[in-house]
């Protein structure tokens, strides 16, 4: 069907969410629980992932994810997604969060990171995505990258073997990792 | 403080966490959503953390999710946490999901994780952790594997870079690969 | 159908479910509402009788609950429910919680009760279920005093007379009552 | 102090609460669960315990629950609460439900139920409520069978012996109980 | 059809709500959010609305409102609706809110508002409501005052020219308001 | 103090926010409630006047909001929020608000509203704001009619008389009203 395989952009997923921290997403310190972030961010990247292809999806899987600072009760938090790579019927999502004390005017880095999506027909099984046209440099640098952080997916769950990463051996051997 | 040194076990630290799967954990295909998964996970994660080092603790990380079989509107998901390895002021926490759909009598396995959590003192500041003696086999199996899983995330973090990774290259030249 | 009718022992039946006190569970004391525990309580008593029965299941009636130990935000749940005894198309599930103060590493128990739960076909119609064979002493108990309990909820909701209980006659002239 | 012993009416405490029943509350049948209803019932009596001792409250106990017919989502489920007599630092509550569909303009009766609660002082021990003066010829009834139905209690809680419960052999001899 | 045609007091479809103030209702402060509160006031004039009916509504629009007094964490919220006028396919509900301390026995007014339902038919298309009749002198009032407000609506909505809103004109001469 | 004087523009209290439309936020025929949206909105709009401001908030009032197109189970609404003008101590902030039904590509205008929030101090009292100084066009028009709809606020909220406000008489008397 050619409406489905017409190349997107970036731009064309981006998904741009804003949640305010409240009482029972904290913990007893007052700082957001690490699982309600996470939860948030599969929403933005679902939805992303969704004006990718136009079908239903549902997440593959999650890349390492590091939390830079805490987050405080009555903080916004702020998560930007959009589809970095598409393959042939999964999209690799990246994810920026970062946060906001707007009483004091204080914005803050929190993390960033990769969600994986397969899009589903309507009897469940994967079906074929559009592909992606990166236009900026970081985008580009995003798309670039997929290939990489795609190796060590397969080969963390245990469905390639670490001696057939090409791409990821480079990375091994180059000095600057950028993920 | 002596008490916070004691070894503890892994059997120390288990959590069991049931829950059932409600409408509004589910996307528009009944299934549940990813996020809703690490929610619960994080909460089953930090539980056990808690109660390996007597303290409250914020995630720190989580390392890569692969999500195998969708879970379905009605079934029931089984969360298993203890911690597979205890740093300096870090834990590693190993989390094993299955679901079950009562009605059929059929249970089937979701997937296992790995998240990280710090220790807090009353500041807010890490705290050291009480060593981790692992006792069975399995126990021992994740032990060793933590060394690597954090090279992995150091470098993925970007604090390490991958040429100073020495348990990571062994596994990289190993040709089994058990995550 | 012959599957439905080979016994099943209350070790078939159990749920473990682990709760993390969050700021809207509690009242304005930070003590966990005691709707919100037997929310919780019901939904593992609920799963327990599906587990035995391999139907849907509706809540038929709760007995007598008395709430020991107030429960304090932050601190942990614990549930375990397996059934006690089966009858035609009712099960009796026995629930027992305790609650941990996970950084005093204090561990308290809160209390136990009794929910029923009936059976339903496709049709939303009762429908029999597996007899229960109990193994353990515990188990031999809880199965014993179910009789009694049962001819209390019946006079209770008014469908049996008191003078036809023998069982709870029995109790009555007993001194010490364990429930 | 005076105006805690003033005695005040069953209509002084009365609470009227009305949800809608919506997805999340119901199991797989589309029938509320009766763990839901519990946690409103809870609230229902909480506050009319609060509006007649004027202090916080705690869920002491509540007494056996029949569910007598499953409401459905989108119902309206309508609950009233009134205190049904004041003992020295506690109070029974008696709860009514019933239920509604608007669109068929059918409504039905589910259930009734008696919470007992326990005023707390700003330490936290129980203190004294005002004393109850029922009215209607319902309130007087509902006032002469509390004692009855706290002896019960005291039975079922282990803390009162059978022979001593007068009251209750009473109610064991009549052929008519009304609970 | 002649039962949707027989006309209907306004007490037929009230509905009164009681709502706990918890703490995921709250802003930092510890107040009632203004959306939390409209969340419920819209749900208790949908029930309104659907008694007078019979048939799914959908909410048309909403008007003024303005929150007088801030509602505090713990507070009791009470909400009565009740339709005040029935058009051709909607109705006009009127909703007095109240706030009360049950600790201090301090009851204060919060906000009345008027919301707008259509009633749907199975297809999804507005169908006929049957007329209202008011009874008291305030109903009356609610009655005549709801013209005047219907053509407020239609002329911010941009349905109607100012120039043609008779009612609203000589409201706009009239020197006590009284919305 | 200076900082709280020097104006701000329209863009710098900018919020956007995406909501994924639930089963529990939505009514028996899976549309949103038009009260989940208006509890959405308040957020966005409270968190656009924070900004502003650089104080916490309270909602005072909310303008007529007219619902138009049904939001359906599945779809995404996304809310822009900012602030239109600044008076003394309260902003009045303009949301817009659309739906997307991602799978169909098709997105639909919903509505959009004025909701004016109050600055409050420390103390709890209002607090003076910074100045708006309105840029674009459309931020223009938008300051202007300010004055206007806050008339209308303060008649209908029985503070002004309807013949001292002259903003409105304007409106009156125009044949092409944009609320």
């Amino acid at each position: 069907m050619e409406s489905s395989v017409s190349p997107k952009t970036p731009k064309d997923s981006l998904v741009v969410m804003t949640e305010l921290v409240l009482p029972n997403d904290t913990n007893t310190f007052g700082n957001l629980m690490g699982g309600r972030l996470m939860y948030w961010m599969d929403i933005a990247a679902a939805l992303a992932s969704m004006k990718h292809c136009g079908s239903p999806v549902v997440t593959a899987s999650v890349d390492n994810i590091s939390f830079e600072n805490p987050i405080r009760l009555g903080n916004v938090v702020h998560i930007e997604a959009k589809v970095s790579r598409a393959f042939h019927t999964s999209m690799e999502v990246h994810i920026s969060v970062w946060s906001e004390d707007t009483l004091q005017h204080f914005r803050y880095r929190s993390n960033e990171a990769y969600y994986t999506f397969v899009a589903i027909d309507p009897n469940g099984k994967p079906k074929p995505v559009p592909p992606l046209q990166p236009e900026t440099e970081e985008e580009k640098r995003l798309y670039e990258g997929a290939l990489r952080r795609r190796q060590l997916r397969l080969i963390l769950g245990g469905k390639m073997k670490p001696e057939d990463a090409d791409e990821l051996k480079a990375f091994f051997q180059s000095s600057s990792p950028d993920k």
